[in-house]
């Protein structure tokens, strides 16, 4: 152990970062990522210029309106622009926070036709045309890094690029929307309805006015395409993900799995599936709410929170946890980047490129084999339970669990039946689930839902 | 969505990795994890080399007796030798899974004098000579990477020098662990003492015949040396980490615990201390048994996973979960690793090397600032609360919450206190513990234990 350093001699060995190199840093963006990215780069100069063994030079920013003032970030007035064409030409690395399709893309593509190393958090461009963007990080010799783009502050990307790249994913549940998690978790604790729950978290701001992307899965289903690209070396889109989202979750579905010690979540599934030889097949990605049993590391996931529970060949189950969303864990993702592709500058080489050689079919959801909780309304007279069995027994899907309870009494009594079944095709599960509807016996089917996490 | 790929076209595909170049890897131990990594080269080789843009050729093993049967390792008997050091001098990775500081260091480092990039799994070597090696790493231009080190499978090693390499990380609390875990759980679910939990322990594999090194916190010890020098940019070693173990965890401990709702865990804790001006001033590493709420993250990993919990200035809290040990999931970290270095190889340059700018000092335990929880039996009479009230005081010991309860009834009634601290420096703790034992309305200290993750 050694004497406390002095503030004076901290101060005189952070002067020595002064002489070192400087790389150029465009930012594109100035929201509430944007913003929190200029403050670090700012505010944390001298421990990022000792980290990187290079200072970063913030050299612009561009906004749409470069006139509008903003007193919270830390940066020279002038630094502003509108011109992101011109900027990102004389970058050495470009940071990209505008999130959308376009501009974001051709600022993305002229950035690397220029040189420039490119951080981006834009989900949705990546699932939509990521191919388009790697072939010209390739192409050009730069680095494409997006941490930021899948659950914020949450180290994902990388462990998925680089720490499993010697094993095989098998599977990847991931709760990546923290908006929707915040919903059904208040759902779970309060027992309301969903309309009453998303006001709820709009009011507290963990909602958009217009949720429409979150409670529709689109926003977990782009992070589920990235997810299952990187995950299985095969190139996934956002077009290719089965997506449902949360809005058909009611009070009832959730006291269904109150009662199954379960919980329901939202969850972004990626599977391998393998031939009758072992051999890897195809995969599947799809986003939609499921239940899970509340022992599962998943189930503990609470509020805005997201995680990324993932199991390969070796490694068996791991789980990343943390900060999906926001201004300042959406710039530790993004930083960190930063670093990654400023120390590739300085020390030669790139990081890991798209690894798209697998090259697996997506199969339709109909072939994915999930599990299916359902709950029916029936007559409570013999031969009910046999007419129930036979609908599954018709499609080939074996039963785990029956469970049955009787409501009120005499001839018109009615009776519950919550059956949970083994994996088995979605499209055999949903096409029993039709079949039960039409039974004379089945007053209604209450609920159904799938089951992940066995 | 396409055709699945046939069998034979996935065939014709793997067939294209036989043109790529060739790196030599050379594996030093064929133990548990030695097995299981030269059996993931041989088996994966085909994705491997797709994921690299090399083949992986392992030229050799080094084992103390090379003409010892394997029969489990698929390799052909020859690669077997127990030449080391003229093995590690012709490859290109040299994969080092013997442990312990000799031979290994020597091993380690005439292969990095001889242009080979190192993959490791020796937290010992690592926490004790760590600066040693990652200086032969930059002399020699080539990669010193050890996944395998911390935590087994879970990615944390790269997440904190990469990923978080942005941020500023305040703290770390680790379960790094697995038997000590797996010996907290069980005390915990069943009620049993320390000595019947370990030995059940040992009965099922999870201890060592002999298990000091678990149990008295020596190896949790080197993994907080570890993650504090990343976490800080500092150089800590293994005998800068104070150190307790859990052969002291009493059922009693395990009960009051509970009776708080929270659970008693072997945890490797490392924090910055700020000074005044906000300032970083130190950082304390130590390892302890310690309560934490059992709404905490940490709080449901059970058995023998382990989890890394880190707090960082911008991502806020992050959870890193997984199996800490074995040959399989240690194998997958060293396998990651050697996928990294090669790509290394191949695209020049290489991975970040050691960071020790920030050369905090390790600031002694007694200025760690921690909470106390205090099992005290006592007289039931008035005034003893406000005597053992006073003892904290003295102490300037603030404290957070107290509990009282009677036991018996008459003038020989007893009762049990049970307080619980704010934060303050465990010198301080210390020296009330021992004031409260000398209470003449004090008949014993029932238990102390430090509680954590608030």
């Amino acid at each position: 152990m050694v004497e406390p350093v002095t503030t004076e001699e901290k101060t005189a060995e952070m002067a020595a970062t002064a002489d070192l190199p400087t790389l150029k840093v465009a930012l594109l963006g100035c929201g509430v990522v944007g913003s929190a990215v200029a403050t670090m780069l700012v505010t944390n100069a001298d421990d990022l210029a000792a980290r990187v063994g290079a200072r970063l030079d913030l050299i612009g920013i561009a906004v749409r309106r470069p006139d509008r003032r903003r007193p919270d970030v830390p940066v020279d007035p002038a630094l502003f622009t509108s011109d992101a064409d011109t900027l990102v030409r004389s970058a050495d690395i470009v940071v990209e926070v505008i999130g959308g399709i376009d501009p974001a893309r051709g600022h993305i593509l002229t950035a690397m036709e220029h040189g420039a190393s490119v951080v981006t958090a834009n989900k949705a461009l990546l699932a939509e045309d990521g191919p388009t963007l790697y072939a010209a990080a390739a192409e050009h010799g730069v680095d494409l890094y997006y941490e930021a783009a899948v659950a914020g502050a949450i180290p994902i990307v990388r462990p998925m690029r680089e720490s499993l790249v010697g094993d095989d994913v098998v599977r990847v549940l991931g709760i990546v929307n923290g908006t929707t998690n915040f919903v059904l978790d208040k759902m779970d604790t309060t027992g309301a309805g969903f309309a009453e729950t998303v006001e709820q978290a709009q009011a507290l701001g963990y909602a958009e006015a217009d949720p429409t992307a979150d409670v529709e899965g689109f926003d977990a289903a782009a992070k589920a395409a990235i997810l299952a690209s990187l995950a299985f070396h095969t190139r996934v889109a956002s077009a290719d993900v089965h997506r449902e989202g949360i809005t058909e979750v009611t009070a009832a579905d959730v006291r269904a799995a109150r009662d199954m010690d379960a919980v329901v979540k939202l969850l972004a599934i990626c599977e391998l599936q393998r031939d009758a030889s072992g051999t890897p097949s195809g995969v599947t990605v799809r986003v939609h709410p499921a239940m899970i049993d509340r022992s599962h590391p998943l189930a503990s996931v609470r509020d805005a929170y997201n995680a990324v529970f993932v199991e390969a060949a070796a490694a068996g189950e791991l789980m990343f946890y943390g900060k999906g969303a926001g201004g300042e864990p959406t710039s530790s993702a993004v930083l960190g980047d930063v670093v990654a592709v400023a120390r590739h500058r300085l020390a030669g080489g790139h990081g890991p490129t798209e690894s798209a050689y697998a090259d697996l079919p997506v199969v339709p959801m109909g072939h994915a084999e999930t599990r299916y909780h359902i709950s029916l309304a029936v007559a409570d007279r013999p031969g009910v339970l046999a007419q129930v069995a036979t609908a599954f027994a018709d499609h080939d899907v074996s039963i785990e669990t029956v469970r049955q309870r009787i409501l009120g009494e005499g001839d018109d009594s009615r009776a519950q039946l919550v059956i949970v079944t083994h994996r088995a095709p979605d499209s055999a599960l949903a096409a029993t689930v039709e079949a039960l509807a039409g039974l004379d016996t089945v007053d209604e089917v209450v609920s159904w839902m799938r089951v992940e996490g066995a």
